[in-house]
């Protein structure tokens, strides 16, 4: 059984020249610790979502970050600054949704020029220094999140959740997974319930995965089956996690979420988003700002099965994420406190 | 290329022995026909989902009761009639939810009382011409489900539809795709999305399969991205097919059609039910008298994918219809026409 934070999503080696995380494209069936120690590799693991989930994707960028340019043969500040935001420039494309990748990245980027009289190696050691700043901060937003979100639960509830925003997702508790992880040690008998998150499955492989680990009580549904499990009176909260608050509060989270959310309103059972600070992007005025992934059409109709799902050649719509407007959305959970509509950030 | 009839889901052979029907569950990969010759093989196409759609099963139970029965040796009526309500009771529980098996096989029964002065040879040539009439009137009463539910789209539209309730569901047209076919028999350009529908995915393997064979715009979406295109206004109605409507109006259908409902009130666009009247039920008199099948988990976990998709043990919810209430349906069509609240079946 694994606690939370034993999970290990996310860490630096010894040498702090070596990111480890887990390749959840693996999950559940091999736990594999990849080590990543090129910018290339990191983009790729992003890429592909051997790691993903928005806070691990912004501290995986950091430390890409740092690592092209760990080995700079740069002699002066203008060199080195210019290797930074080469990198930072080629990294933030990994994806595009999300904007802890982009908060992630800015955060570094920004330490370069605010000790521009320090040394070139000084400089490396601050940018490292950040990135460790950045894992343990995660672990402390997402415990107070958990905190703040427990507030909002009762004994016995049943929590639907979408897609994974547990400790995979971050470096420990998770952020919609936080309260649930809380709950537990202090002996509460949720029932959890995960839609699957179809193309990828992260709920089947990684939500299930997580709190089974954890011995908590799951249930793991097809996306197709909330309503159902809402309708027979199960489901006290929805929690998910995000990629994107806009300054309206429109937030953009894996695709399904939105109608979640729409479902949970029929039902009048609350809908949270968890989210650390970090995931409002304030210079976003609303949804329709949010550029939304369309990722291949193959994820649809291949990517797990033992042969094509599909007829070869139809069209497939496949959006990795949607948007969830403001009014749908019961409040946030971050580790400042919850926050009630009528948003503005 | 297919034209609507010609896709011959269900068929006798020239010998009036054998039901010829596709394995629905090789597609899309493969068109493999099955010869079925006794009830067990009919028992097992269905439970199986070799053949499945409300008005296929009915038929094919019919078949399977004329099989039951067609080389008995009873010497006498009540002999005879014994033989009938035994096979009976063994193909009515090949499933629970589809009031067309019950109601096919209820219409066969009927036959055999009404002709007790008449030889056994005979009644088995008129149960045989029943399931015959049963084939015949299915096709006729598809295509004027298509034609009513054709009065109600426009050229251009997008349509939505949950599984399949098409050619492959029926004899022919379908129900839920019969307006769909005869609107590309007019020329019409008409977008439709199908939801993948999960565990089985009857919409991505049949749904997507019957429309590109028949030339038809079709895109094939996950089933939690169908608020994403409501939401981008590109879906003007949603219709879906059905397994059992209740006196009220409250209608079972594939697991995620209640949800679909849900989402089109929310985005204020008709939701259509298409159904022969024989999938309506006077005799249940809401939805929750439907009994709802309950199915294995690794259909969810397991069943198509090359490796197992969910953690070893894991509780699944696989519930394989849902209910619809009956406020959320905006119109009934049938082969006698629109049908509008208040239902009173």
């Amino acid at each position: 059984m694994t606690k939370p934070g034993e999970i290990g999503t996310i860490m630096l080696d010894e040498a702090k020249e070596t990111l480890l995380i887990i390749d959840q494209t693996l999950l559940p069936g091999e736990k594999k610790i990849l080590r990543l120690q090129t910018k290339e590799e990191i983009y790729t693991a992003i890429t592909k979502l051997q790691v993903r989930g928005a806070p691990a994707i912004g501290i995986t960028a950091a430390m890409g970050l740092f690592l092209a340019i760990k080995d700079s043969q740069a002699t002066n500040f203008a060199q080195f600054y210019a290797e930074i935001m080469s990198a930072k420039e080629y990294l933030i494309k990994a994806r595009p949704t999300a904007v802890n990748l982009c908060w992630a990245l800015n955060r570094m980027e920004e330490i370069v020029p605010a000790n521009k009289e320090k040394n070139i190696d000084k400089i490396k050691k601050l940018l490292l220094a950040e990135v460790e700043k950045m894992i343990a901060e995660d672990t402390e937003v997402c415990r107070k999140i958990g905190e703040h979100g427990l507030t909002l639960l009762h004994d016995n509830d049943g929590i639907l959740t979408h897609c994974n925003a547990g400790a995979l997702a971050t470096t420990a508790y998770g952020t919609a997974l936080a309260p649930i992880y809380l709950a537990a040690e202090k002996g509460w008998q949720l029932k959890v319930y995960a839609d699957e998150t179809r193309p990828l499955l992260q709920g089947a492989r990684l939500t299930a995965y997580e709190l089974k680990e954890a011995n908590i009580d799951i249930t793991l549904l097809c996306d197709n089956m909330a309503a159902s499990v809402m309708a027979k009176g199960r489901i006290q909260a929805v929690i998910t996690g995000c990629d994107r608050v806009a300054a309206n509060g429109d937030t953009a989270n894996k695709i399904g979420t939105l109608q979640v959310a729409i479902l949970a309103r029929y039902y009048h059972i609350p809908f949270y988003i968890a989210a650390p600070t970090s995931s409002i992007d304030p210079l976003c005025p609303g949804g329709k700002n949010i550029i939304i992934e369309e990722r291949a059409a193959a994820e649809v109709s291949h990517y797990w099965y033992a042969k094509p799902m599909a007829p070869a050649g139809v069209k497939i719509f496949n959006p990795a994420f949607d948007v969830t407007p403001a009014h749908l959305i019961t409040a946030f959970i971050t580790e400042n406190g919850i926050i009630y509509p009528p948003y503005n950030f």
